[in-house]
Formats: structure tokens, sequence, C-alpha cells
């Protein structure tokens, strides 16, 4: 099917000092997306109309609804009059296990966390990362997100849209996806990546956003141990990441970056001048 | 009680160029805070854990939980090992129009829509405030993101937390609420101005970020008919600013702005320079 454009034009008015101009400006398109599992819709969330199936996959695999995507028999996106649906059809053991679970989940854009209904469910153990991940050096992190700008197709057209990118070591970034809402740009990357058979422990996810709980939530469920953000984590991201066993890379922008957990990663040797 | 500090210090390693240096980095505290009814568990967010109960009478206005702050008979913040709880009672009428149509609702950081289980509920009908709303002027709006500046405390100490605030012609900001949501920060101005009997239609709402679907259908709730923001909208949240009456000025940073809809309400006679 024919999805809407991820971004088009809108007419404004342009007002500087005392003066005015008819513009047009690009901008992005923010679409509701639900996500059906055998024909049960489990969450809607605000998204980007673009990578539908990637999201169905990385939303799939992060909430654990499954933890492999050939659990996934098949997957469709269906244009609807108010929104979009990505119909996923699971796997037989794993379609019992989700009617057993099922929650109403829900999210706009930037919804992480979805459906939860007690605090127990919003701060969820996680997976300990601590002895997997990629050995790293400062140059990487320092240049990781400079280098995720040339995957930003959408926001160089339209700006206000956030991209997640995966970076392997000695490669550069392998993939990125975008999305308005940044849960949804790493969902879709790590749905992308699961896709493609891509492992996320052999390198680092690379965000140009801040860095909240489910980015951590996210990262530690999808098996990536190295997380660098351009902006910066809240303290209960970080303690998250900490406990996780994530190396966590905040403020990285291109001249230099502060290291808030697990350094045993980096292989520099660099001498301290504090 | 006594709430966890919205912000603290942590320790992170500085690298740039060939040197590191440990650094001590203010960052913004995220609190998992669960919405109670009657004591039932209505949704759950990550917030800034502070103006909660302004957050609570905002979010059951904006929810169409009540309609009018007076419906909420008490409420009260109690500590849980695992997050904060806003527990609130509602007067007789409202507490059982609630229990008739209760849904799971939830949502972290940014979550505007919440337990929103199909695309009719995500896409919901919106108050048409065209004939409500203040007369503007150019400088009004021009001037109101700088002006916001002075009323933001936590993001002067640990960047990366949103604002909202609400400016009345002739008068300036009013108040302002911040949160490291965008949808928490207008949340918990939409309840601080409810409990202080401010008339929102009476101004404007000026926020630091992007306008998303869930901040025009905040404003539209709360019946406030100008929507002031730093960055850009998106095409659906447009789209709604357009039938629900609203004025939404975006891209505003003090030199200048785009206005995208209703531009009915300006007062000034500018000379079209295009």
């Amino acid at each position: 099917m024919t999805l809407p454009d991820p971004t088009a034009r809108a007419k404004a008015s342009h007002y500087r000092n005392s003066s005015v101009s008819a513009v047009s400006r690009e901008l992005p398109e923010e679409t509701a997306v639900a996500m059906v599992y055998n024909g049960s819709t489990q969450a809607v969330m605000m998204a980007t109309p673009a990578d539908l199936e990637d999201f169905g996959y990385g939303f799939s695999l992060t909430e654990g609804i499954v933890d492999h995507p050939d659990q996934i028999a098949s997957s469709e996106v269906i244009a609807h009059p108010k929104g979009l649906e990505v119909q996923m059809w699971l796997a037989e053991d794993r379609a019992e296990a989700i009617s057993a679970r099922r929650r109403a989940m829900a999210g706009p854009v930037g919804c992480g966390l979805c459906g939860i209904d007690s605090l127990d469910q919003a701060v969820r153990d996680l997976p300990d990362l601590s002895n997997l991940g990629p050995g790293l050096t400062v140059a990487e992190i320092s240049g990781a997100t400079d280098a995720l700008r040339a995957w930003q197709p959408l926001h160089d057209r339209s700006r206000a849209v956030h991209a997640a990118g995966f970076l392997m070591p000695g490669h550069g970034i392998l993939m990125a996806r975008e999305d308005v809402g940044r849960h949804n740009a790493l969902d879709k990357l790590i749905g992308a990546m699961a896709r493609q058979g891509v492992d996320a422990g052999q390198g680092m996810f690379v965000l140009t956003s801040r860095v909240s709980v489910e980015m951590v939530q996210k990262s530690a469920m999808a098996g990536c141990a190295v997380l660098v953000a351009v902006s910066a984590p809240t303290l209960h991201a970080l303690r998250l990441a900490e406990q996780a066993g994530i190396t966590l890379a905040a403020f990285a922008r291109g001249d230099g970056f502060d290291l808030f957990s697990h350094p045993h990663r980096l292989s520099d040797r660099i001498s301290d001048v504090a």
C-alpha cells in the first residue's frame, strides 16, 4: 500500500521585525499507527508513516511480545480512515502467550512504555549486558553523532524529526531510522536490524535525542550494550544503564562527550587531566 | 510528603580532544507517576517529581476524566518504592462516570494520548474554539518564548527539561511549569491554572517544544485558543489546530515566528512584503 508522505509543505506567514511574508515550510507528518496482533489492537502510537513493518518488529521485540523475529509469522500495513495498522500474525505458541498476558497498550509520539497499568510494570527488570558489547575507542564515540547526520534525510527536509542509528566499530553507521518520536525511531531501527539479522551486541545505538528510561529499556531488550546520545540522560535512565551494564555516553556533539557508566569497554589509554 | 529532588548531580568523565577530566553534571530526575482515581490506577507516566497535584488536575481535565476541578473532591501524593502515586478521589457523580468508561491508560515521558486502544480514540473530536481567545499583537507572540526563559529554573540547572507557560496579553507570563516530558509540563500548567481559577481562554500557551497532536488536543480541552512554540508543528497537529480554531505560531525564537493557522486574532496591521 501507499503510505502518506513522511513530510510535506505547509503555508505560513513569517513575521520578522515589522514585516510579514508568505512562506512554505516542510513539516513532518504524524499518523496514528495501531499495532495489531492476531486481529487485536495492542497499542496505538503517533508516528512518522515510514518503515512501519520495521516499527512492528521492533516494538514487538522491545515490548517482549516476541523474543525473536521468527515468532512473527507475517505482517502487513493496512490503511484506515483515521490511521494505519501494522497487522501482525504470531506463530502459534507465541499467540497463546500473548492472549494470556494481553493488556491495553497505548501511546503517542515519544511513547516508549505502553499500556503500563502499575508502577511495577513501569520499572521492569532488564537483562544484564555487562559481559556483552564491543570494544570502543574515544574517537568512535566522539564521531558517532556527526556520522549519523548523513542518515537523516527526513530531518534535513523538515527539522524536528529524531533519528536512531546503529554504529559498528570499524564500519561506521550500518543503518538508521527516523521518526517524529524518538522511541519510535529506536524501535524502527531495532526492528530493521532484527529483520536483517544484524546483531545489536556488536555495536552502539546512536541517538539524536535525550536518554530517558525507555531508551535504556529498549536498548537492553535489544541486547545493545552501548548508547551514545546528543542530549542529556535522566538520572533514572543513568541508574538503569548502570544496572543493565550499558555504557552510556551523552552530550556527544562531535567535539567531545560525557561518559556516565561502564567505561570498561573503552580501549583507549587516555591520561586524566583533572 | 517529601518528593525526590527534580534535578541532582551525577559524576561523568568528560572526553574532549585527547584528554579526559572528571566532571559533575546536573541532570533531571525522572520518576514513575501513577494517576490513581478512587483507588484504581488509570495511568502511569514517567515525569519530573514536582508539582504533582497540578499534574493530577491537569491530566484529569485534558483526558476528560473531569470537566471541572471541583469534581476532584481531594488529592494526595503518596510515595511507593518504585514511584509516586497521585491519589485522587472524585465527586460522587463523576466517580460513576469514570467507572463506566474506565480504560487502562499508560505512558512514559512525553506521553499525551494515554490508554488509547483504537485509532478512533487516538483522533478524538475537539471543541471548536474559533470564537474564543484573546486579541494578540505580533510583539506579544515574538517575545513569548524569550519571556518564558525566566520561568525555567529546572532547565537552567539541568538542561533537557521542557516548559509550558501561560501568557496573558498585557500581563506577560502569569505562570509556568516544567517537566522532562513536554506533555506533562502542559498538563501541570493546565492543572495549576484550573486550581487557581485562571481562565485559559484569556491568553496563550507558550511551549519550549515541538507541537504534536497531543499538545493541540490538550490546549483545546483546556480552552486555550493560542499556541506559541519554539519548534516545529507536525502536519497533523496543524490540521487539528485549524479544525479546533486554534491560532498556532511555531519556530518562535525571539526574532520572529511562523503563523500557521487562524491569524484573525492578530490585531496588528502589518504590510505584506512577500
